[in-house]
């Protein structure tokens, strides 16, 4: 039987979850794969706090493994492996940084961390022969990272597309169903700890992009930093946008996308319009939902818990048997760089559908000027909807087009006349 | 740079898919993973046939490497991984068997020659210390056997449930999207090469119940053979059902089920109602999808192209690229051995809800009479409809149950008198 000894960095949530597996399955571990899977040191913040909290969720970890100091847990010799928890860019890097060079496997489901300092991480990995495992950085419990990095390496992805933000996906589910504004729905999901006190992170796509930045190295062989992935949030979608997609036959998501076509690369995070029938259009409240296309495998969906402690906790404990195991870790084939892949070239003129919402004065002849806007860039429209008139006297107009240059579109939008028309929303929208 | 050298036994649809996806990816393999593979013999039944197929198909296989006789690629030297893709239980299994004693590595998409002779494929495979992969055995490109085998090995799986077999999938979308019966869509679907010419196999459920025996003993990590699995195919199905089904709330699959709770499991094949809103009742066509249930996990889909050439050349050359790394094959951790899991107890009377139609006579007081006879055995019914008289007389009545255990079921329709009413379909709805 062989001994595996765990450090943790962190034991809040996601900790106190793997805790928890890791002694409920600890004799099943030893009988299906001979491992003894035993945590010894564990980083809290401050002890009596940790021992409190601990005990009011009923954690077991004794008082003597306790630690203030990270070096404790990164520098023990005892320690085999070092699972990150602590979420937050610094110091959860630098920790797990002494614990590579120290040799020891790091296992995290951060994935700030990650994007912002991989190159440094891997090499360091590289260095002391240490694995790096991260299968619980995006999507939660779905095997995405592991998909990538070996059911698909002899394929050739040129499309990632995902819905890898529960909590955004749970406000846009419920002001959907139930036609209601976002800063309610905000309100209500952070009473119900589904949204952070700071919800910027969620709301404005940050995390979504530091995931996409992950899932696009992965898929395209070669690096795609944070900074490259174009973002955009949800905290400025109304009510009356999702109605009118609705109606047009479309359903509004928080979607991360990565397009790769030869060497060109677009990565972007924003509120986007699907088709109803679209799989991930149907992917709601806190599920996540990754969708894969391929040369050869064609198309592909992953969908399950992107959160909560016991699945993000399974995932993180299939990497301790993986990595236990000696299984190869997650090092990607791309160079280690910390620059983006120099033979992508990025993108920021996409060609998709777009829903254009403008208001307009209500008079004769305002639609062919409009229409004449459009086709000046050929922007094509495939469906025009016009909303009566609203107390202050304009019509809401929405367009759907055909699909077209982002770069296009803005121009088409530029030539409109500000007196007869002003720009209210434009969403993407994908099929 | 590391040269891995290949040898085929079989090069029809999928063999020759491989072949194409290694030329096409051959250099891009190179780069990302620094191995250089290459096909170096190839069995074929009949040499000048195979020669003129693969011209038609515009494949490049040279005439040099073509053998006749399985030993030239099984006993080559040379060779390193062994690619099975001839079908069918023998001979595949016996020149598996040959590889793996002589060292080989071998790589198979055929889940009867495994369902039947895993136990001997693992040993000689553990013996020799060569690898022993599957991927594309189950459910074509969709990666559940490595997510069994790594990301859930810390999880505790209680449920599998799944559409993996395209065929029938294709049949019965067709029959409930269009209304039409049985033996027109199976006919339609032989032209088109979406089923076979004798098409058993698939129709009466066996691949389905082959691949459920291999899903199973992973998930539950024990061995279940296939002849534990209980099967029914979907060949005596009728428009009828389908449509009253769908009446009622429900879509027909035809669904591999294996589930466990303590050491009581149950694995079935059979045609399924299922609510529409289920994921699974979404899964159209030749596409197959797996649900997995785990105590930790919770509920995770995997979706994608269960067959076509191309999707399973991909699965089969991700596990080339996975055996040339030198990652761990997929042994999986149950004792090596033909039986059943002796700690299984396997039932053949599981709880489910019950679509059961029967033709009565159209009389005062038979609807009291067959009620009671539900009710002496405690199955509650939870919804009942009834269809106005056909031209024998007879009424259709449909009843759905609440979730009962399937002896009582058959029991109670055992106590109907059979000249007021006949069974004429039963078929479990799961939720």
């Amino acid at each position: 039987m062989k001994q595996v000894s765990i450090g943790f960095l962190g034991c809040g949530n996601i900790g106190g979850g793997v805790w928890r597996l890791l002694s409920e399955m600890h004799d099943e571990l030893v009988l299906r794969h001979g491992i003894d899977v035993c945590v010894r040191r564990v980083l809290v913040k401050d002890i009596p706090e940790a021992l409190a909290l601990n005990a009011g969720k009923g954690l077991d970890v004794p008082r003597e493994i306790l630690t203030e100091k990270a070096g404790d847990v990164t520098g023990d010799p005892q320690v085999d492996i070092v699972c990150e928890f602590m979420g937050g860019e610094q110091p959860a890097a630098r920790f797990m940084l002494d614990a590579l060079e120290n040799g020891k496997t790091v296992i995290t489901a951060n994935k700030v961390a990650l994007a912002l300092n991989w190159a440094q991480l891997q090499a360091a990995a590289e260095r002391t022969g240490a694995g790096l495992w991260y299968e619980a950085s995006v999507g939660g419990v779905i095997p995405v990272i592991r998909v990538l990095n070996t059911n698909l390496e002899a394929d050739r992805i040129d499309r990632v597309m995902g819905i890898i933000n529960g909590t955004t996906n749970y406000i846009l589910t419920r002001m959907s169903q139930e036609g209601r504004d976002y800063a309610e729905v905000l309100e209500e999901a952070q009473k119900l700890g589904l949204a952070e006190p700071n919800p910027e992170a969620d709301v404005e796509g940050m995390d979504a992009a530091y995931k996409l930045s992950i899932l696009a190295s992965l898929a395209f062989h070669g690096r795609v930093t944070y900074q490259k992935v174009y973002r955009e949030g949800i905290s400025s979608i109304s009510a009356m946008d999702i109605a009118f997609g609705r109606e047009m036959g479309y359903t509004l998501k928080l979607l991360a996308i990565a397009k790769k076509d030869g060497n060109v690369v677009e990565v972007r995070v924003h509120p986007t319009f699907l088709p109803h029938a679209h799989p991930l259009a149907r992917v709601d409240g806190s599920l996540n939902a990754i969708f894969i296309h391929g040369a050869y495998c064609r198309d592909m969906m992953l969908q399950g818990r992107g959160a909560g402690d016991m699945p993000t906790a399974s995932a993180i404990c299939g990497d301790i048997v993986s990595a236990a195991s000696g299984d190869r870790p997650f090092y990607p084939s791309f160079r280690n760089t910390v620059e983006d892949d120099p033979s992508f070239e990025f993108t920021n003129d996409w060609t998709t559908r777009y829903y254009i919402r403008l208001s307009a004065v209500d008079e004769a002849g305002v639609l062919t000027r409009l229409a004449a806007c459009f086709s000046q860039e050929n922007v094509s429209i495939a469906s025009m909807m016009q909303k009566t008139a609203a107390k202050d006297g304009l019509v809401q107009l929405v367009f759907i087009t055909h699909p077209a240059s982002e770069q296009a579109v803005r121009r088409a939008i530029g030539h409109m006349d500000g007196k007869i028309c002003r720009l209210e929303r434009m969403i993407r929208v994908e099929e």
